[in-house]
């Protein structure tokens, strides 16, 4: 299958399955936001997967704005904002 | 700053970015992994964050080979293989 065969129906069909990836990518992060500003607590969390996570999502962010990608830029932005406040609270409550 | 003002030197640092970004994004997955497989917990996690995150990754894999892209299907599948530990660490330690 090359993109050259592809019609614009068929295109169609798998940008929607990226657009799915990045929303559920983007947003799973909100329970775990959600059961830490509850609980009040870190325990089980791995400090250095946050902070290389964090990291990572930076460098997506600043990926997206070099190539001038509304899709990158949104959805790293949203990503940023709901793993870093996952890495403060985990320093914060540990 | 457009595509098409880029030399080939400006856009191989940029690319560099993303593949920063993404080898960060998917080895940080890795500590959680060891951490959860040391202490045999799975405290702190949130189950529908790492449903939803396996859910996306795995559309995230589909479009990828859709687009037959190389670089989404690598870093995807890693990060399928590490969060799905995850997931089930969680469900079979809770």
């Amino acid at each position: 299958m090359r993109l050259e065969y592809f019609n614009g129906r068929l295109f169609m069909h798998i940008e929607i399955f990226g657009y799915l990836a990045a929303i559920c990518t983007t947003l799973s992060f909100l329970p775990q936001v959600i059961k830490m500003f509850k609980e009040k607590k870190g325990d089980g969390i791995s400090t250095p997967m946050y902070v290389i996570f964090v990291l990572g999502v930076l460098m997506w962010l600043i990926y997206g704005i070099m190539l001038e990608s509304i899709p990158i830029i949104l959805a790293n932005s949203i990503t940023l904002l709901l793993s870093g406040s996952i890495l403060v609270m985990k320093l914060k409550y540990d």
